[in-house]
């Protein structure tokens, strides 16, 4: 298989939060109606997900907490180790370099890279900073095919071109800048403040 | 109206993005065809989305790009100041607290708060650090609707708990937690590590 629906693909995520957490409080199955009450979706959904994961629940149990996050990760690539360069070492760029779960996700930063003299050379937790002027060698050098974007945006096209000619095939976008890749690079634009939209929606209904 | 569909509502966002960029940039109109193209969706759904959103386009202009991220802007009730507390001074609080983007949103921070007495009435951007045994006089002080929780997970459950006993209807999570709340109150929780997930899963189909 490894084919499922994009809505499917998108819930991946959330479901893999959610069984981390119950596992991490002790528990072995979970059915598909708590998974659905937890998503707000709805249950028929979640039991088309699973059988799309080739996953099968028990009678009266539910699906294996921990047999379903493994396969997940599996489905994923999340097994393999992805290592990455943060571009960028500002704030978003130190919480990133730094974020304590990305190891148990296959993510490992293998560098942080940066464009102001006094931040070169200083340490952001175990990475030595270093110029931006690297990152071409430093991608060839570690064959790095992922790069993590958190520069300002005035920049953002141009790092985004010099990764791409190194070899980078995958960026996450951390800045507002729509970039230009050619065919066969991927981008995930990460909105932060999409999350404050959906909540301010919320909050603005709530008033009225 | 004001009742679009949950898929429409989650594309605001990046609409929202899209349209930001191409007025900085100087355009006037965008079509349905460019939306699709670069959200990679129908043309037939961008069509629908604006008419939820009762904007028309003008025949072979598209649509006014300032008017329509008004009405998005309008629609999200992000022309109003949402005023929010940052719970939790870490990385990641850090650079939500003193995000450049977040006033053009309505997202105003009121305040930084932390646990760890060495941080207590240290400067983060223009915010002086106070004590997280001060949150619920701060919630109640300052009528404050949303918190954006950046804690470790095993402090954000009780946070929570005094947050919204004090008055906070929206919780902007950011900890790896499932948080309980009551009806009417609101949780987004915002998983970093999904965006990675996706980009995992292409790498991984990459190589093989």
């Amino acid at each position: 298989m490894d084919r499922i629906s994009k809505a499917a693909f998108r819930r991946l995520p959330r479901y893999h939060q959610i069984l981390s957490a119950f596992e991490e409080l002790g528990r072995e199955y979970i059915s598909s109606r708590e998974l659905s009450e937890i998503l707000e979706i709805n249950e028929t959904l979640v039991r088309k997900d699973m059988a799309d994961l080739q996953i099968r629940g028990r009678q009266n149990q539910g699906y294996g907490i921990s047999a379903l996050r493994q396969r997940i990760e599996e489905f994923l690539g999340l097994q393999d180790v992805t290592e990455a360069l943060v571009v960028g070492g500002g704030h978003l760029g130190t919480a990133l370099a730094t974020y304590p779960g990305f190891e148990h996700y296959g993510l490992k930063i293998a560098g942080v890279l940066d464009n102001d003299p006094s931040k070169i050379g200083s340490m952001i937790g175990p990475y030595e900073v270093v110029s931006v002027f690297r990152l071409a060698s430093m991608i060839q050098k570690h064959q790095i095919k992922l790069i993590i974007l958190t520069v300002p945006k005035d920049s953002a096209q141009e790092l985004t071109d010099i990764a791409v000619n190194a070899g980078v095939r995958a960026i996450w976008n951390f800045t507002p800048r729509e970039l230009n890749v050619p065919e066969g690079v991927r981008v995930r634009n990460e909105q932060i403040v999409g999350g404050f939209m959906a909540l301010s929606y919320y909050l603005k209904n709530l008033s009225e």
